[in-house]
């Protein structure tokens, strides 16, 4: 499944990063700068325009990304660049009018935004709030996990990148209620998330002296998350799937912490379980089945999903653990993924 | 309900510790320290014999108790102390002794270990590994957290406080269950833990740059909590109640997150259960029914468990969530509480 | 030296807090609602008015203070309550107006902002920006360590408090200089401040993300501290001091770790200069001169100064660290006690 | 400097790792993992013995040199290896037995110890207590950082690392004190290093909860790294150097922050030193020089040394801060890059 595409295509090696100065943004310029085959020709911002990347994130100051000066970030001028691919790292509602500009100008865009994850405009609005941006669109875009969508995210101009805490509920549960070997109502999902996940952005509530030493559930009673993961699920569990998933702040940088709670389908074990995930994921590079609980850090800075599995013959019931880095496999190391499959290059390139 | 027993007993206010130097202990040195009423006359040591407490903890330097010298902790020297009252905090499996000794000896025990929270041996047994130390006393012995059982502590010669996760899980639950407005079935609690539960033991796993920007579960398949939990929510349902329990490890020093998903009772709504909270501890100085996601660092080096509870209409399940200091109410704290309603104080003193 | 006044005024007792909510103003309401004779009867906010100090603050509901009501912040109303002691909790440059108020109504003030803390005005310009905004009470205006300063509390209408990094430098400095014990050259400061030190203000440097797992100096090439720093020395070593001041911010909420180097006057040791800190504070109930390093946590939500000294016979050096509590004894912990001072109660009321 | 050589050496890109399990050990594995030119074929512990280094450090699980299976360390069977290169990441007194074998064996040794950094074994002895175990071996031994030393890197059989605080210290000093535009006396060195730099060991004092929230100075009256930094200072100044240097521990995993106070040459200006830092690191590819305060995030995971220079014309002297990741450029990350010089590869490979 990782093997490169026979046929890979050189246009899409030149990239163009919008939103470059959050985390995810900065992340993805970090991964792509060590990527072999991908050259960021272009860097667009309109708080930093006209600085190189290296003025505005002194860590890069050095590499050859840092020498890049940030263009200002306009719809027309991201779809006159040069680059086969954009990957836009803003705000939901903000990368739209850019997808819909650079798809127009024949360029694959990948967005870390939410603009595109739901299928019905309908649904955007509820749990969004306002019109959907570009609902004309959302036929052509595609929900990405690289392990669940391969085939799509090949043949795709618009590449909507399953957001952190979807892919750490989705990876454990999609083969699962594919085939059928779990239960699909009264599912229970607990994450923990990294303070990054609420993004650069100046506000008291992530203030260092908020966050530390504290730990407090948000998003309640439903998490505009739920919306595309509560999607993905019905789909492949064949009908419609209504969850219970409550994310927390914990007081670290990176990490997402998924607690998972369901009962194995009528007459399954927890083996069974198990065993369907070792085989779903056999051959993905970036997904390992453990014996152990799995740790953030285990996975910190990496692309990795890490899950395990335990039985609890005391409730009948399963808890299913699971861990990524939520800028990495939730953000830019899935979006990079992803990027790979595109272009037709091995899909752990840049990120092992 | 806080107020003073018109009887209060002067013997009781002369009072010893054993295992000053844990986690625990310490907090109990703390707020034993500014307590008007109490008095500490003897703190017992096995590794500290001999030196004062102010050079084992330099924090205390300064203070009244630190000026204590430690004396070794032996069963027949803590019987034979002139104190009124025993705080034991202890490891499991070693506070028993002490306890028997002290019990014997016309003291009133008040134990922080896991010892005596059990009521049958065999149950024990099971989650603890090994006999019971002293399953002649688990009939004298009552399981104590002051809001739910303050009229058996007025009365009991040993005084098992409640656990650390415990409490958070059944601050909440009990009321629910007692009145029958919860499904006794299906509970699932998910707990975050700062690491100082773990205990002032050199161990590798709690190491600074192990715990530090990681998250993780432990205790899987099932953590020696469950056990009190489920005997304590059973009895306040008045059937076998069986949950699911994960806790987890969280990069922080205090506190306690836990997060709870059940089921009203049938024909019952989330309106009535959060009723039911706010008139259970209506009169409860420490306990706070909030409107917003309680937060750990709200209560942190307090006494206090604040509680809030989220319809979630999509599920037709209640989200409760819930938070307390795990040095202080899931353990200090709790203890000096027994203490003033042993000892026939307001249940504030010190506290507040 | 901390027996209570023969005299005690007890129109003084009711006190009230302007800018409640940022962090020292927060560690004020804190202390004093539990300090058994003050009595706050207003608290006074532009940005919460209307509101209970509870609301705003959820950690403080069910407390006595919890029910005020935050008043408008305005001089003529601070002028007009019917407190005798008004603290200031304010941003340097926004306190000033309400100190020339309120001591003109009669009352008390301690200020905890910067802005009565320097005797010349040209001074405040040259280090704060702008003219000064009071210059005609500056000769009001008393600076205030209480070890250091105590007959002056005592009378002044004016208590300007000193600041968090210059009293953990000036505690151990001040006995030493004004004993020509220490070379008033070639001092040499190095502070960490937990990350609280920078208030309460929505900004993207202060991010947890920001923060966390990091370390970084700041306000080179010389930071506004060291203006009172060094006016104060001055005075003590009887002759102007020039001194370098680095701080740097830690990770950490609370604390400031300071590490002084500097040389014995000729002919001095470094076993005399010890000798003199030991004299120096000898009957002083939060400064301890220690043995051993002192750590932020041994002072972690205290008033307490601890300060070691070690000789360093190979460069002839001296080298002193000293850690305080930036929020108590660095602000609202030490306001207390010269609250304490100033209303003829025992120093220590309501701080241990 | 940083081409590549023009003979690389193809025995010298097999290498083996003792000591693996420790912090500087995992980063080693990490880095050479992803190492384009570098194939691991053994790693040793006693501890590990028979597992796979999966095993033992699941973050590894996954990666290439996950299935490594751990040899039995010993010295011998080190020497016997088939690696050209052996990397010690090892206690100090530990590493020299190993020394000794491997370079018997002409193989070359990258040490990460102490064990071969000073010259003399008397001085060896003063600071770190005991005889020197492999005295013999100290004249073929070279102290190591590359950008000081790459010609003699190139020669020898064994390569002693310096330390993490002696590199953050020398990096900024040395070009200067070598030049003669810095007062070799009264340099004051004052450091802060994450939690990682105490290593993998369990002992209560690196607890989680004893560090975090937490700052203290240790390792006075002096640390042992003074010994290598005075020896090397000594050597590029021509003449004996001593100084003050304070190492501290802040919460944080990686990342140690150096802050330097000296006095320019007589006749020497801040201007002129901060030209002779640009000039000495202008074509090394790990060492910038900044504008502004360097943060240790800024290098955190990475091989870089981040200096900046502040004029404090106020007291005459300069303020020099320095950042590395005390697990990359202070330990793992040198050695590799001693590794790219030594086996004549581009000094960057596997490490940008």
């Amino acid at each position: 499944m990782t093997s490169t595409s026979s046929k890979t295509d050189p246009a899409l090696r030149k990239v163009a990063i919008v939103g470059a100065s959050g985390y995810s943004g900065e992340e993805l310029c970090a991964l792509l700068d060590r990527h072999p085959s991908a050259d960021v020709t272009a860097v667009f911002s309109r708080q930093h325009l006209g600085k190189t990347l290296g003025e505005v994130m002194p860590r890069f100051s050095g590499l050859k990304i840092s020498s890049l000066v940030f263009t200002e970030a306009d719809p027309a001028k991201v779809a006159a660049c040069d680059a086969g691919v954009v990957f836009l790292a803003l705000p939901h509602g903000v990368a739209a009018e850019y997808a819909v500009a650079a798809v127009k100008a024949g360029k694959v865009v990948i967005d870390l935004s939410a603009d595109f994850r739901l299928r019905e405009a309908a649904v955007y609005a509820d749990y969004y709030g306002g019109e959907h941006p570009a609902p004309e669109l959302l036929r052509d875009a595609i929900y990405a996990i690289p392990e669940l969508s391969r085939e799509s995210i090949r043949q795709s101009p618009l590449i909507a990148c399953a957001g952190c805490y979807p892919t750490s509920i989705q990876l454990p549960l999609i083969p699962l209620l594919k085939a059928g070997l779990l239960d699909p109502d009264g599912i229970v999902a607990s994450s923990a998330s990294g303070v990054s996940g609420a993004g650069r952005k100046a506000a008291v509530d992530y203030l260092y002296a908020e966050c530390n030493e504290n730990m407090r559930a948000y998003g309640l009673p439903r998490h505009r998350h739920l919306s595309e993961v509560e999607q993905q699920l019905s789909h492949a569990a064949g009908h419609k799937v209504v969850m219970t998933f409550i994310p927390h702040l914990a007081p670290m940088n990176r990490g997402i912490h998924t607690t998972i709670v369901g009962t194995p389908a009528a007459g399954r074990t927890a083996a069974d379980l198990k065993k369907a995930l070792l085989a779903a994921y056999a051959s993905d590079p970036f997904v390992r089945i453990r014996e152990t609980p799995p740790e953030t850090k285990h996975v910190s800075g990496t692309n990795f999903c890490d899950i395990a599995l335990y039985d609890e013959p005391r409730t009948g019931r399963v808890v299913i653990l699971s861990v990524i880095d939520n800028l990495v496999k939730g953000a830019a190391g899935q979006a990079v993924q992803c990027f790979n499959i595109r272009a037709g290059l091995a899909e752990t390139e840049g990120l092992m």
